[in-house]
């Protein structure tokens, strides 16, 4: 019989990794209504914001008001992503109970997004990470382009490793490897996942794929094969591209539930209460969200 | 490492599976031109037309002229359903290659979609098998609702093997299992498959999933795993719900490509000539596509 984990952790990121990608406005009531929905659904993890300036993403420029504004409850991890020091302060003024820290395993992806190259970018989380634990704070560090990069092709898992060593050695507890534009297929995510579970324990590592070309759920497999148990995705596939119907970004949260609930692994995630709250964003974003769960749902209405 | 197939058959249905669920008429010679692209993709096997009554599947009712008309190409077996001795004769007169029957493992599924019995469907295609074995025809099996049922829920894997037995006594050269409905998941395919795996031979098995809920690749690899190197696609997944974009019905064969192309499994398809088909059909339809890659195709021209 294929070996499985029996309990898989999912990690919503859609009101941050979703919402920053979309064109659409959403007030910051509805945003506060629809985390505040999220954390009804028995999601233990919720990416709440991001801490940047609002000159790099005006759909969060309300990250303080949100953060402070949303029922927090027991058992949940609040998140926020920070790019620096500054960022940092913002999210501890909210009182977020964990941060996280973002970099790329490509030089050129981590200079046009960061605006530095990778080896100045390890002083800023430094300084970060450092500050974030003496607040007792959990950290998180994203490492994106692990499995292809839209400038530099594949990217070697010497690099991956490179700058999950470094982000490891500066006190995050969880790192999360991102599939940025979605290219990464199942048996690259073998041999990658291979090498990451040589070096460093899988419990500390999370998985962050896109459905770009659909691959995502057989990705999450292999990952769930190797004894990978933790993965972080957005309801609803939020964050696709605008102009293209169904040509998602994030792997959609409802349909790795679907997929993960079939299997009989327990995740504590209630798949109705996550497609109410993905009713609530449809309506407030006014158009069809991508993921299948969602337009199932949407087709039973019509 | 993963142990994966070194090769893959990728067997197109779109002209049939897809076309039958697509309420946009497509003209004979707009058909005719779509299938010989699809010829020159790489593709071995091309489900062509159904031969049914066109009091059940209006957009098939050309099939007689379709068939006839297409350039064949050594090396393509082109293919074509029939569900009774009348349809064989189409079929017969056409000059198909190879012949497919079909039935369901769900009683009621059977009952609906055929209007007889499982047991009453069995000397129909018993005849059907015959004559076109004469014929000198191959002949393809198609079970239906082999992973859950609209009406029945989840089907028995006696079920399934029992329909299955009696086709391959009937002396079907192939036996192709459909997620009907698009509810299956990787590990009940993991399941499902072991058992079927110690009952027939896996290369005379085919996998037919619908990506409904975006399980289709996922199933895939799980098949795959188990080395079952046969499945059914077609391309854009074309057939998915009209009224909801991106709701594919049909597993795509361009995101079932590209998959297997990253994997480095041979398959002998260029993707680039099947876009170049997906593109002419879809600009026939007059609407975009549902798979990630003909999406992923148009976005680039925007």
């Amino acid at each position: 019989m294929m070996e499985l984990p029996k309990k898989i952790n999912v990690k919503e990121v859609g009101p941050r990794d979703g919402l920053q990608n979309e064109s659409s406005r959403i007030s910051t009531v509805d945003k506060v209504n629809w985390i505040n929905r999220l954390s009804n659904s028995g999601l233990s993890y919720i990416e709440v914001t991001s801490f940047v300036h609002p000159k790099w993403i005006p759909q969060l420029s309300d990250s303080i008001q949100v953060a402070k504004s949303i029922d927090r409850k027991d058992g949940i991890t609040y998140a926020a992503l920070v790019p620096n020091r500054k960022g940092l302060e913002g999210a501890l003024e909210a009182n977020m109970d964990e941060i996280s820290v973002f970099m790329s395993a490509s030089e050129t992806h981590n200079q046009k997004n960061i605006n530095k190259s990778i080896n100045e970018t390890f002083p800023v989380l430094e300084e970060v990470v450092k500050v974030a634990k003496q607040e007792n704070k959990t950290v998180r560090g994203y490492v994106s382009t692990v499995f292809g990069c839209p400038y530099e092709g594949e990217i070697a898992i010497e690099d991956v490793v490179y700058v999950s060593k470094r982000l490891f050695e500066m006190g995050i507890d969880e790192l999360s490897l991102g599939d940025t534009i979605g290219v990464a297929n199942p048996k690259q995510v073998d041999r990658v996942l291979r090498e990451i579970r040589h070096q460093f324990p899988e419990q500390q590592i999370a998985l962050h794929f896109h459905n770009t070309r659909g691959t995502a759920l057989a990705n999450c497999l292999a990952a769930m094969q190797l004894g990978f148990t933790t993965f972080d995705a957005s309801l609803g596939g939020l964050g696709g591209c605008p102009y293209a119907q169904g040509a998602s970004g994030n792997l959609a949260t409802d349909d790795l539930i679907y997929m993960l609930d079939g299997m009989a692994i327990e995740t504590n995630v209630q798949l109705d209460a996550l497609l109410d709250a993905g009713r609530f964003i449809q309506d407030r974003l006014g158009k069809p969200l991508p993921s299948h769960q969602m337009q199932i749902d949407q087709r039973k209405k019509e």
